[in-house]
């Protein structure tokens, strides 16, 4: 990567008014420094807005920085754009602190000044890739940057599923499903299904069962370099469901199997220097000094 | 109720071989006995046995004892036939203890007579009324014996709700739906939840958050009395489905609701004398004095 | 209880500058009401206030109202005056909110009013009287509105022991040892052992292990009339103490038994009209719309 | 290390009949592999035994491998002795598994002798150096091969924390206190404490809270080389302790502090090939495929 900057996009919920508002400041800002702005072709933006309209699948190639302007959400879809061409991101947020999105509106533009200036901290965050394997041959893959989960579909009926390390069995499940979880999706699902914090450079995943029958079946913590495998069990009725970072690979039937292993590819986040990620977890997990009080 | 029982019906699935192997022993057993044993017109059973069939809707009001014969599941859908006529439950488990069907096979014969001759202890349990009030005026109910579960039916979202009690705000929650469980369905799909074990006679319900994004968002236990309501939230892609006792009553779309209370009905199980619940969830639960293990 | 309130009595930590700030408020307005003010005869005040001085002891016998200032900590002291004497309790909080300390300084005085004339609302509470037996005949008993924890006492070491309801046995434990806890109690430590939200008026008990060894040993919910008995089991090096609202009332030695059952006596708090106990609730869980987050 | 074998050391409750019975075959079969059996010097051996008695505290530099026989306590013990000296350990159960002590009675011979060829697996295991430094200057030092675990000592009180990871502040705690746990250990405290499971080999620690006060106070996995900080702060009543591996190490005022950071030291644990740890899980959580129960 070359400073300063030259091609840089931008990728969020245009129509959005809050976004709108912080892409109407940095259009120009980014202008004046000499940085051609690519957004999406079919973006809504403004008709006099100084920007290059390019087909979304080439952003991941032409762009040397993508901003994504939003909420982790927005930063999750932007980081599926880049996976395949490591373009650094940058995630602003609109309002409410984002475990990926953690600059303020305020600090908005000295930090994409050091952005494209190269003086941003570098935090690379490895992907999962998750792969669907149906009995009858059939595969269909996508990359994680937060969790793969297997879930039920069908209200008030339990999965059964054994699980597999390496090709080592694991143990059977009977339960809702399961979460595998990247380090830096451990504050997402995984820490409502009972999973630890982790902090996000340990290179581990977390498999953590969902709702589980059994109460002593609890999250592990295995690493990531892991083949994770889940195979669906025969059961009546069953229906099951995989998800990478919430978005739909398919649906599994008894005999189907799930695989998770580390991808090639990886993200490259940028943090303004100083960037603290305790101070994150404490605002977004409501920690800290105040919270202590003394009734007990 | 009056003894010795006349008329009594079994219920189970006769296709199961273990099953099918009791009802080979209990029918002429019942039939030695002066009872006359009463069937679902569309029971598979062998063509010589000395069985009534009549339509199952009908089971309700003829029988003046219910035999299931299977799991918790095959008493579950017994107790529904007779909820409204309040007659007694037996249930003889096949092989593997459940929290509903507590007679060992080889106790059964004991305790079939004790039931035929009223020497059984009578325990009632109280039912829910499970109500799903679409926002266009549209109404679907059924009781539910453990459990009335909201939940979400598109893996990787989450839905908003907000609840109430008696028409008190309670809280607004995001995640994978709640659990309304009576006493006894505390542990069934709530203890997976996170929520407590009830002691069946307790006139309480349970509000168990699934998979909650606030963790905080812990189980309520409140009056079996209460009006507990569910009001779904306007959130994109939401897709949400009740079910009672795991039978789906139907879906929900933002600014449907759901509302849980007492029912007018109950139904009752019969136990063999010396019945001790403790025992039996030590069973379930796998505790008990041999689990020690002094290595901490 | 006849009305209005002649003699209030004051209870609070009033070397505390908040606590005495309140008092310098409150003393005089209830004089110009009319009401004669109590205090303990070693109460740290001025020596102006206009209040009359007593031992503690007889607060309970003489006095129509107390007024606790400070946190939870302070009211249950005050129960403690006042269990055998049914005097109605009102809690003014010094800053933040409590669950039994509800009334807001900014509120004070109007609720001080209130509750003089009869126009609060009255809201009664059980209490529970634990009990420790030693093998060797001796007895220690105390009264308790939250909780009676048995504990252990050495870092490094579980304890073993077997848990009774009305005498029949329920488990055997191995853990930290086991919070039994009141409705009113339940959002204290037991909450923080994994237990769930009870209403505070439902009438139960909940019995829930502290760290157990084993992870299906989950809180229990019996009928508040239960006998629940907890006997320390043998085992090298075993320390225990029992403490009832953190009050220490013993230490435990294997052979020991700890009895927790209703007592006779209960409280009454006081609330201003239009009290919501779920806003308490929402308030001190930091639960309620604010609280969402749809990065997931 | 040099094969066969020559000098071995017993570890053990030699008084336990169990493991008397244990050793009465062992030191037979190894004296006629022609290994010298060492013991402590003040072993309860009959007076029989081919053994030599050693002072305990030269077995580390003196044996070659140490049997340990017994449960997980006595493994423990026996990884003191070796610790900085790196001999491999070997524990042979004495009738229920233990996660370290995996070789089962039955087996023992065939180990043993795997052992003393080489032929065995050996697992390596860091060790964790627990630190407990007063605010007067004194420090006490100690090897934790599970946890280290900052606890409170008075009933009915909770400690106020404030952790830190590297000198970086996470957050300040109320609640019984913080086990620091490596992956081996997280199956013994931790995971009482809501932990996850770690995969024996993953390089992290595991910082949990002991029954906090705040829900959203979760564990947190780093890795393991993070210095691990733990700070007292002043509360009335204060008292705390620290142990590793279930030690007592000492005690804690406000103002002390605790530090755990990755000792120089690690161990050396010998298995029969085809060990397999999620098959000894399985068995000590009581999972697997006999578990399922279609109730639900």
């Amino acid at each position: 990567m070359s400073f300063p900057v030259r091609l840089c996009a931008l990728v969020g919920r245009f129509a959005d008014p809050r976004v709108a508002e912080s892409v109407a400041v940095l259009v120009p800002h980014l202008v004046s420094r000499g940085v051609t702005v690519l957004v999406s072709d079919d973006a809504q933006l403004g008709a006099g807005a100084a920007v290059k309209r390019v087909p979304e699948s080439t952003i991941g190639q032409k762009a040397e920085l993508v901003i994504a302007i939003g909420g982790d959400g927005t930063l999750l879809y932007a980081a599926r754009l880049v996976a395949r061409h490591d373009v650094p991101l940058l995630g602003i947020n609109r309002g409410r602190l984002g475990f990926l999105t953690d600059v303020m509106p305020q600090d908005m533009l000295a930090c994409v000044d050091a952005a494209i200036e190269g003086r941003c901290e570098q935090d690379r965050r490895p992907l999962m890739a998750g792969c669907l394997r149906s009995a009858d041959g059939r595969t269909a893959e996508a990359l994680a940057r937060l969790d793969v989960v297997l879930q039920k579909l069908a209200t008030g009926r339990m999965l059964d599923f054994e699980t597999f390390m390496d090709n080592r069995y694991v143990n059977t499940h009977a339960g809702d499903g399961v979460v595998i979880s990247s380090a830096t999706g451990s504050t997402a699902y995984a820490l409502s299904c009972g999973g630890p914090i982790v902090e996000p450079h340990v290179g581990v995943v977390v498999v953590a069962p969902i709702c589980p029958h059994t109460l002593s079946d609890r999250p592990i913590v295995v690493p990531a370099s892991t083949l994770v495998e889940v195979r669906l069990l025969e059961r009546p009725d069953t229906r099951a469901q995989v998800a990478c970072d919430g978005a739909v690979l398919g649906e599994l039937v008894p005999g189907d199997a799930l695989e998770v292993k580390p991808a090639r590819e990886s993200i490259t986040l940028l943090h303004p220097s100083g960037h603290d990620y305790y101070r994150l977890l404490r605002s977004k997990l409501r920690w800290g000094r105040g919270s202590l009080d003394h009734s007990r």
